[in-house]
């Protein structure tokens, strides 16, 4: 007789976007001149740039004929793409990487969700909170979380992220085994400094903690004291993962490519106390559960390394950072409190006292004709705030903001 | 402290291919003139066809634009491509499924393995022997063999096939709670009729087991009593899902597209014994552990099923089974025993009496320059066979036969 894994029963059933998409129809229902604009969607409106463009039909071409045709590639990656993440998002910031400590994925979710694959089903796990859903979810799956109860799990140590705290989670009480971090944050767009990441470091380091690091907005960072790489910190690679995605910064959630870092100084133990590098175990679980990325697809992440290519992303981001700053300020010159929005295309808004995040949410449909994603809706520390995006198209953003401006809340 | 999944440190090193790759390398060596034919390859060598890369020039194009770019598309696949799936390779066989049922990824293998996370650890697993890996090696890693002893996993049940079987499994004495099927099968290249397969469905409902039933080669068959999906069989929606893939149809193997079937009438049961449709719980595991397959691949693969693309698979496809028949036949030619090659791209030969698949392969490479693949790398009744494929040139197919048929055994 077949059993299922229980725990996927566990799992709670997010009506966020449901209930967002809800509302929406019902008001587009009672004001169908009403013009809409979508600050919700927590995905990129610009298409791939041309070096991307020429990069792809290239190896397409390669691929339609027989000399040049490549079957099977390394589940890893190839590395022709590995030589240029290193030397480019690592060694630049002087950080040295082997090849065989950079895996190519199809994304940053898959291993962020995968990685948990080579991990004891015993450790306990932190997690910040507001959070990307896909760290519980996983968690769940794997039976870590505990039982369900007023909003929390019983196992999971939740790390608030607050005004109070600038958003800064403080180390916590109880030691957790592993540790999701996720800086440029999603949702609030917050950032750590090098300071402050290193007392998570440190932290990792003292307890024997995995840090699991979502970098997956890396290339927003604009100011100087905020790390790009957790390698930047001193004896990280002894205690953290690093997960990248191309996502965000060239456009790719159509197109699908990441990269996951564990590097082989990075340890954790067996049930009986010996320690293990599980950049083995990594690897061994890539090539026995995944294809590797399509051939194609990595000579158009290659491309982002190019000098044009390199020259075509940055002003993509420049103009998503351009919309973020029109949202910032546009917001506080409206009275408003917000986060966010310099180093990362997202921006987390405050709503004014006493208002829930629903409320706010309604308000801002109703009166400005405006979706935002309720904050709310990424944990309990997210209640009483928004989550607005930068991805939109400019004229878009522009109009979004004057409304706000001239709206009486 | 963090702790690593204990059961990664039973996975067994397979060193298959770098024995074989030590082999080779020692012989070329000594001599360095010697034109060396590879047949043990599991990987095509026929580029894309024509109408694909049209398609793939198309789709990328569209991604180049931002009136027609896609971003994040449903983790489940497109609608475009699951629609083409159904018709082509169901209804047009009597096969209904909903859209719901089918799940585009981006290949057979990340499915075969990713599949146990829905699934109890406690389940007990049946492998058809010789098998490919990546089924035992999941279940290594989720903790479902128990220990390695002579060559065997305590907890799995082997299912031999063999010649005294025609390489058809005998239903086992012990019941399996998930049972491994492949077919037309790798390494073996042989099938099962419409009414072997029909005794394993049978046995599977009575037995409340579920039948993993990988159909990566279904693009082979040739002979009618051969059914092309275990659908065909009267209550399989009940019992089995269905793997398939465009990497051996259409040669995708670099470019990375397949697709999984759970029919929702597909049940399992929880610890308590409830009844809980597979279905939804593959569905919340893919859209939380999975990225979706890149929006131009999935156009390629719709351009499969293109009248054109139709045509030309259907000419690759031939020429790999030509190729399999002319080993097929001068491997008999020469006296020989050999299986396979029929309705599958492996043919599977034995060696003369006595010789065991290592012997016969040094044999092969030092007297005909041949590389094959020894069977019992594949597993315990492997033991005295050879698996030699059909997807290399038609003149190094045409030579390497006729270097055997010379050769004096």
């Amino acid at each position: 007789m077949v059993y299922i894994n229980d725990h996927f029963l566990q799992l709670q059933t997010s009506y966020l976007f449901s209930d967002i998409n809800r509302k929406v129809t019902a008001f587009r229902k009672e004001n169908p001149d009403a013009r809409i604009i979508r600050m919700g969607i927590g995905d990129v409106s610009r298409p791939l740039t041309p070096a991307v463009i020429t990069a792809l039909h290239q190896a397409v071409e390669e691929m339609g004929n027989a000399d040049t045709f490549r079957g099977y590639g390394p589940e890893q990656g190839y590395e022709f793409l590995i030589e240029r993440i290193i030397q480019h998002d690592y060694k630049s910031r002087g950080i040295e990487l082997d090849l065989d400590e950079v895996f190519v994925n199809d994304g940053a979710k898959s291993d962020l969700g995968n990685i948990g694959d080579i991990l004891s089903q015993n450790n306990r796990v932190a997690i910040t909170d507001p959070v990307y859903p896909v760290y519980i979810d996983t968690n769940v799956m794997s039976g870590r979380s505990g039982t369900f109860c007023d909003g929390q799990w019983s196992d999971i140590i939740y790390l608030p992220c607050e005004r109070d705290n600038h958003f800064v989670p403080k180390l916590p009480d109880v030691c957790p085994d592993v540790i999701y971090l996720c800086y440029p944050n999603n949702p609030t767009g917050t950032t750590l400094t090098r300071t402050e990441l290193k007392q998570w470091v440190d932290y990792a380091r003292n307890h024997g903690s995995l840090i699991l690091f979502d970098s997956a907005y890396e290339a927003y960072i604009t100011e100087s004291e905020v790390p790009h790489s957790i390698y930047e910190i001193q004896g990280a690679k002894e205690v953290a993962i690093e997960f990248r995605s191309f996502s965000k910064t060239a456009g790719f959630t159509g197109l699908r490519c990441g990269y996951t870092v564990i590097p082989k100084a990075l340890k954790a133990r067996t049930k009986g106390g010996q320690e293990v590098a599980l950049n083995p175990l990594w690897n061994r679980r890539q090539c026995t559960k995944f294809n590797g990325t399509p051939y194609i697809v990595q000579r158009a992440a290659e491309a982002v390394y190019s000098e044009q290519g390199e020259k075509e992303t940055l002003e993509t981001i420049k103009y998503y950072l351009t919309n973020a700053s029109i949202v910032r300020k546009g917001l506080e010159e409206a009275g408003l409190e917000a986060y966010g929005g310099v180093n990362a295309p997202y921006i987390w808004l405050k709503t004014p006292e006493g208002m829930d995040s629903w409320k706010m949410f309604d308000r801002l449909l109703h009166e400005c004709h405006i979706v935002c994603t309720p904050g709310v809706g990424f944990g309990p520390s997210g209640e009483g705030f928004l989550r607005l995006t930068a991805f939109g198209r400019r004229e878009d953003t522009e109009e979004a903001i004057e409304r706000i401006v001239r709206w009486n809340i």
